[in-house]
């Protein structure tokens, strides 16, 4: 049976192959003036020694629990940069001292009475992707263990709605395994964040995942029908409803709450038809800032592309899609009904307007089937959805490499785009010596952008997550003095928790622990992440640090 | 100066003329077989004898707050058709004891202070058109007395920034003042409730008014970028984006809080450009189930009109817009920024397929300025924003009018339309003996619809209240029990308070209970709408009918 990588992404037998490291090590060596760059070996399961057990796996939950290495060494982590590095350090210091995998609600139902009896903190784990610290064990407070709850066994698509183009989807459903299950229904879901293989659907919903969407329906949280949510104080489940003004949604209050407050089991979700129309472009600008006014235009002018992602010069070039120059702009349409000429027309003369370089016959739409699996895109898609494999690789290679992502409002988006390239690009030199920081939106909205930036800089022998913490600092600052927000779609985690708590309404702050206390009375849903307990102290020192 | 009428709907000066008022009377005689209608006379403030204020106005706030009958009995109710009989039965026995118009922030406060020391029960009072009892006081509970708090002094467009498309508006602007406010800057929040010229921005937040676009953008809360919400226990204002992820959103715990979880005095609205772009079609169909189906396609092509009311053959002769024999789908596309003849045209495809009469020579976009405004569509505008003026004179000539809305998923629309009219019609004869119930689509979802129904009979003499007391209760009974929502966009207040809690999930209301309590310690805001305090007897007694 294939198994996952308990140190990194994906399978065990995934990742790039000899010849293609070979390439990356050339390709950085010439980038940073490397000498010979060595690739350090992963961490093997013998090499590892983890701390005991703190508690003993109670006969009534043995069946679907274990304490073995495998299982702690996996779910120690999420997979960010500093996740992954942490892991070839062979530092696994703080595992979970149990892992539950509930076939059933009624098994996830003991396992959080276990947790509040012992009070034991309780984790709920979907894919494990987290970038943010979202799903490691808390190192500091007053919790006798810690029991990492793997969603992973409640996969199923439950039921399908045709005429209302719904269904009800298990929350440990993975998005490849949602995909299957509902392409013999003639539907889609269509939300591919970059962890779409390792990650579920309940982990969309409690991040507020970000989806292939680029305008309209950009999170999650629009597809979201009806959530069933089991807390420590009972299941919560709300109605199934394409609107209503029942005063405020029960819904938003779970989506974004990242296991501290319930662990999604089903929810009903908004379905796409799979789409038989496509109309895609490729336009260049001669920079990024005329190329962002032509997205503002076309963010406001009703369109509703499927794809906006502006990409600055050098990361057109990182990702082979520019030669370095040009800012590119790939846009999209899509759909199921309708031939879409006229979206893309009027979308192209905004890209003219602002001087953007459209290619001869742009514009026709295809009707091939799968058309968005072919060509370029089709390779785009399998690069983006590999790029967490060669992120190991760069780790493994003593590089810097990671991202950071928000949302700015388009009044204030020039000047913080400036502050943010500035301080950042310092950080890394000062940091690193050298490094490179590039820029693509993600999503777009009438208001602002969701700029999202990557950072590529060799570290010093033994300090990638020093180096990054600094630069990574240097930049959640920025972001948020500059008015964005800490997080556009990667959460918030125990990592964005200084800068979330500044973002954050202090007066939300205080509802958001009273209705934990309500729901959570022991406090032991995820400590730490989104909330410290009141009056105890923190789960998560890191915080103190803001 | 012009002033409200303390009873009912609008301007003392406005509603029917004489000629008009004779005109309906003489169409209810006909319709209902009755002789001579009378019309009673309304109430005069003369006539009126209030209970004595039971608090002092104290000194720090008597610039700004009123005990004189005109503002309290102008403050007792909201304008639903219970509301209007209640005051032709001159019965204004439980009215606010001060009405306070705080002037400014602190003026807010201090009034809050105020009312958290000495627990009055404190009433948000944005334009007063709630339809569900939302603005009254309790009329049980342990309040020493009450203070209604009309935020109508708040009502500027502070600032408008051009380049987002956003401002960032008073919480106590009415909806004319907001648009000739952005008008000189070339914008429009095109937010138009019925109540549109006598309801604020604030009140349209806390009770999630359904607005001018039938599809997409439905509720006002697709529109809020931030809120700034002054609560008894401090302000709370959120952060200024166009998008983010980070945690559960602040804004959507007050969005539809109702005026029980703070003050809602300023928010970032996001806007829109003047539309100067028009395609607007009639299509008839032989019925409403076949109308529903062609609206179902087009909810789910992805096309987006601004208008898909589709009416039934006795919705549209009662409007003036059909001959009784035909369903009407009044469907509309309007932009500031291309043509829509390729949007209208997949959509009049759409209607044909499902058996639609597609008028000779439709579809073509129209670029008149303000087209919106002329021939059938400014004509159907003027009588939708007058219609709660004709409610008032069907109050006044004996008749029960009223509505009821909510929203259901397309798989479950069939059987739901057909028992709930089967059930009101019942209970329409049963009460009445004879009547009318008609629906029309409001808005429309890729996964359903907001059903909206009007019920148009005449009442024995005094019993109004009464007859629409046992015809609402059978119809609630049979909104809830078939799936839909309470209220799509009329709120909950104290009228929908017993089928708001079935349908509400209990983990859910226990978690806003306590939100509530961090924010309003002593539980004084609108007590009894949306929550009674836990423990307490409910200052809502209607709950215990529920």
């Amino acid at each position: 049976m294939r198994r996952r990588k308990f140190w990194g992404w994906g399978w065990e037998d995934g990742g790039l192959s000899g010849e293609q490291q070979e390439r990356v090590a050339q390709a950085l060596a010439a980038r940073f003036e490397l000498g010979n760059v060595a690739i350090a070996a992963p961490p093997r399961l013998e090499e590892l020694t983890l701390p005991a057990p703190r508690c003993p796996i109670p006969a009534n939950l043995a069946t679907f629990c274990s304490s073995d290495t495998y299982d702690r060494a996996g779910h120690s982590y999420g997979k960010s940069f500093r996740d992954v590095v942490r892991a070839f350090r062979r530092d696994f210091s703080n595992p979970p001292d149990v892992v539950a995998y509930p076939r059933t609600e009624a098994d996830l139902v003991a396992v959080l009475a276990w947790c509040s009896r012992e009070r034991l903190a309780a984790i709920p784990y979907g894919g494990g992707s987290s970038v943010v610290g979202g799903v490691e064990p808390p190192s500091h407070g007053t919790y006798a263990a810690c029991v990492s709850i793997d969603l992973g066994r409640l996969d199923r698509v439950l039921e399908v709605d045709k005429r209302s183009r719904a269904a009800r989807i298990q929350g440990g459903a993975y998005g490849p395994a949602i995909e299957e299950q509902l392409r013999p229904h003639g539907y889609t879901l269509r939300h591919f964040p970059q962890s779409f293989e390792f990650s579920t659907l309940g982990g969309w919903i409690a991040t507020r995942s970000g989806g292939h969407f680029a305008t309209l329906y950009t999170h999650i949280d629009d597809f979201v029908e009806s959530l069933r949510v089991v807390t420590p104080s009972g299941t919560v489940e709300s109605r199934r409803l394409p609107g209503s003004g029942a005063g405020p949604s029960p819904d938003r209050l779970f989506i974004g709450s990242e296991g501290a407050l319930g662990v999604i089991t089903e929810a009903w979700m908004r379905l796409q038809d799979r789409p038989t129309f496509r109309n895609a472009a490729s336009i260049t600008f001669s920079d990024f800032a005329s190329g962002s006014e032509a997205v503002r235009a076309i963010s406001q002018a009703g369109l509703y592309p499927s794809n906006c992602r502006l990409l600055d010069p050098l990361e057109a070039m990182t990702s082979g899609a520019g030669t370095g120059q040009d800012a590119v702009l790939v846009l999209a349409f899509e759909s199921a009904d309708h031939t879409l000429d006229a979206w893309m027309s009027r979308a192209l003369e905004c890209c003219r307007d602002h001087g953007g370089n459209v290619p001869a016959g742009a514009g026709k739409t295809r009707t091939d089937q799968e058309a968005s699996r072919e060509g370029p895109a089709g390779a785009w898609r399998r690069a983006f959805l590999d790029a967490p494999y060669l992120r190991d690789l760069l780790v493994a290679m003593n590089i810097v490499s990671e991202t950071f992502e928000t949302a700015i409002t388009w009044d204030r988006f020039a000047d913080f785009h400036a502050n943010v390239m500035t301080t950042v690009l310092d950080a890394v030199q000062r940091v690193c010596g050298r490094g490179q920081v590039s820029c693509r939106f993600t999503h777009v909205y009438p208001d602002g952008p969701a700029p999202y930036y990557s950072i590529l800089a060799p570290a010093r022998p033994n300090s990638q997550i020093e180096q990054w913490g600094e630069i990574k600092r240097a930049a959640a600052d920025a972001v948020l003095e500059q008015g964005g927000t800490i997080t556009h779609h990667h959460a918030v985690g125990r990592d964005h928790r200084p800068w979330y708590d500044r973002q954050r309404p202090d007066g939300f702050a205080r509802a958001l622990a009273a209705a934990k206390r309500e729901l959570d009375p022991r406090w032991v849903l995820n400590p730490g992440v989104l909330l410290d307990e009141p009056g105890a102290s923190p789960a998560n020192p890191q915080t103190k640090k803001g």
